[in-house]
């Protein structure tokens, strides 16, 4: 085999699942990745329980830092590197080393995409101010986490209620500071329905965050370049330190630019192979699209897990085998004060834009059996179609043991199952673990 | 509709859901049900917890009572009365009131049988003695717990390493007693493959339980009625109480002397929709066989979620309707001592007993994301058909969030999917719930 050479933009889930996985398959290829933080393979979706303090060190979040790709992995991992622009004729990246200033340009055989996602912030006035963050990557997580420690800042704003922004809040709740939130719509966590999600929004109010509802952020007041204040349609509330969680867009300008084309939500288009419309460039994880399995249309969504798959079926692909990836049907979960929340599928309203009917079902029962210590709440939501009784979606919020159970949803809707056959399957039952009947399958029963 | 009269044999969880399903789907018919013991409607499954002092009341373990389904349901739920016998040629049940004494036939159009299971005991020199007990029905679990109370036994033998047999030995320790636990295999919960078994022993062993592996018990020594030791092949082992924990059998002896059909162990064959082969009759829960939907042959388990389920199929059909029950996959688990113990599907040995070929993957990772608080050992071992990669099953041993894993290998073995798939599967992820790669799709993947 020739010494053909890969070169990754990006050093993190997608990126390095790649290049290990080329590495593997490969020992001779020439590897290089360029990443522009000075971090690789770190778990941004820690950064929260780093800033609230159940993480104790930076260093933990990171599972194999550049030196470890370079000893182990022979893969030249250059970080602080920014690749600025690609030029698919001549095959070629131009490349600047952030601590000298240095730029200059490497030939790639083959090119990985995996340049990730960044916060999204609308174009307000004051949006430039000091102490306004957007979470991306572990240097924005560091960023925070020294603003928290220097500046002692006393009155939080977080803008937008998706799961970033409801994770920051509550990690700054737990840090002392006075925290509110603004969301634009009716309830947080726009994922879910809104049903579900006033139970999220009260579990916040719960531990102390204050939050404003339909009202949208209207400008940043500042002073000495520094911010004081996120003023709403609404009211003006003090601020010495804002979170951005308005959710991520793909970093595609760079892709586009090169003439690739962009898909959903601006991201970057691949085929199930993770490759792009021009021969030898590869896109992967944050800043690619993907494929909804249950909508059965294109989708946007950033995600670890998915970035992590995409990767590694690039890689595979990369190293001359067969992989490809089938796509998402739209699972997420995380730690909101004392509920678990998870969703997968569809909820109502992807269901309507698809011009599809359904019946919905909510429950609320408990996660063990009653009479087990520490049975707590569980509300399941399910959505079926219309006639077929078809799973379209499941939403889950409850106490310890709630969140994991989406997984059998996810796997339910993967294969394409009904409701009746969601009530006959096999679900392990014994008290420490669940009531008799799965909550699941309480809901389905609920649809037949 | 005339007033046809139902009677069914068995107030647990099949006879009871049965019983109930027709009531709601029928307000005139006539529903009574025979039940020897004095109770209805209770969790079986809860009595090691009762006993291990977790669960304080024993009512607690009553989900409704002969009164409430008197009064609410308009059932008569006749306890501490026993059929003895079925006419299925005059259509009518011989029935014994415990209480009195009196003996008197009922007269059915439809009848249910529900009888559920006992505990086996070998026939073995010694065996009646007294202060040996199995555990099925909730009246002998009140028995341990007054023997516990009463006798203030001291040192206990558990013979068997069945679930059962395991959580009872857990609650003895936790009640103070010494405890050992005699198992005629390599090691305890034999429905694991060994090597996941001694995972299980070892947490026995570290809470106290003497384990005595590949032992055979060989009889039972009594003083004045007492049992003093349990014997073996080995040793003579001291014992003021023991525990039988070898399985159950089906309740099905006066099904066959009225010339049902029986099944596998002795189980009361039935169709998908829990008819017996003789019109009129119809048989569900631990009584009766059922059908295992990964060996694609007929099965027999003992379990309250599988005789709910049945219970409500017979319900429908009973009340006029149609359901089918479609079979399990082999799904159980359990919490012993400080794992969650789960598992689905085939076994190696049951693989094996079908002339299938399989390979194996067996790996160790973590509950949640390394560096969460509270990240514990999980052990996941799947088990695929050479070649076409088709799941046939999966073991879990594991820390806190480890056990409920298992019903995504359930979801995916019902669907007939292949570790590939597995892996494909958009699972949810979150730092305090799973690694970015769930512990089933890391074992998944080193079958690919």
């Amino acid at each position: 085999m020739s010494r053909e050479r890969l070169i990754v933009i990006g050093g993190d889930a997608a990126g390095m699942s790649a290049a290990a996985k080329v590495r593997r398959e490969d020992a001779q290829r020439e590897i290089i990745v360029f990443e522009r933080s000075p971090h690789t393979s770190y778990s941004a979706c820690g950064i929260p329980y780093l800033i609230g303090g159940l993480v104790e060190e930076t260093e933990k979040l990171i599972e194999r830092s550049p030196e470890v790709f370079r000893d182990q992995y022979a893969i030249d991992a250059r970080v602080r590197h920014e690749v600025g622009a690609v030029d698919p004729a001549r095959q070629r990246v131009r490349v600047r080393d952030l601590a000298t200033g240095e730029e200059f340009d490497e030939a790639y055989d083959q090119l990985l995409i995996a340049t990730g996602a960044s916060p999204f912030c609308p174009d307000l006035p004051g949006r430039e101010g000091v102490g306004i963050y957007g979470l991306s990557t572990l240097q924005s997580g560091i960023r925070v986490q020294m603003a928290l420690a220097e500046e002692r800042p006393r009155q939080a704003v977080v803008v937008g209620g998706g799961y970033i922004g409801l994770e920051m809040a509550e990690a700054l709740v737990r840090q002392g500071l006075k925290v509110s939130l603004v969301q634009r719509g009716p309830q947080v966590m726009e994922t879910l329905d809104p049903d579900m999600g006033s139970l999220v929004s009260e579990s916040l109010r719960r531990v102390g965050v204050i939050l404003y509802l339909a009202e949208s952020v209207t400008g940043f007041e500042t002073k000495g370049g520094r911010v004081r204040a996120v003023v709403t349609d609404q009211r003006t509330l003090p601020a010495d330190l804002v979170i951005l969680g308005l959710g991520v867009r793909p970093n595609s300008e760079m892709a586009a630019a090169a003439g690739l084309e962009l898909g959903v939500q601006g991201a970057i288009r691949v085929n199930s192979r993770q490759q792009t419309g021009v021969a030898g460039i590869w896109a992967a994880g944050d800043c690619g699209e993907t494929y909804h399995r249950v909508s059965r249309q294109p989708f946007y969504v950033a995600l670890g897990t998915v970035a992590n798959k995409q990767g590694a079926v690039a890689g595979i692909n990369l190293a001359g085998g067969y992989a490809t990836f089938p796509g998402v049907v739209g699972t997420a979960v995380s730690k909101i004060c004392q509920y678990e929340v998870a969703r997968t599928g569809l909820q109502e309203r992807e269901i309507r834009a698809l011009g599809l009917e359904f019946a919905a079902a909510t429950i609320k029962t408990r996660t063990r059996a009653g009479y087990y210590p520490g049975a707590g709440p569980i509300h399941v939501k399910l959505l079926a179609e219309r006639g077929s009784g078809r799973l379209l979606g499941g939403q889950i919020v409850g106490m310890e043991g709630a969140a994991k159970r989406i997984d059998v949803l996810a796997t339910a809707l993967t294969a394409g199952m009904t409701v009746q056959e969601l009530v006959d399957l096999d679900l392990s039952y014994a008290p420490p673990y669940s009531p008799v009947w799965d909550p699941v399958q309480t809901a389905a029963r609920q649809l037949i």
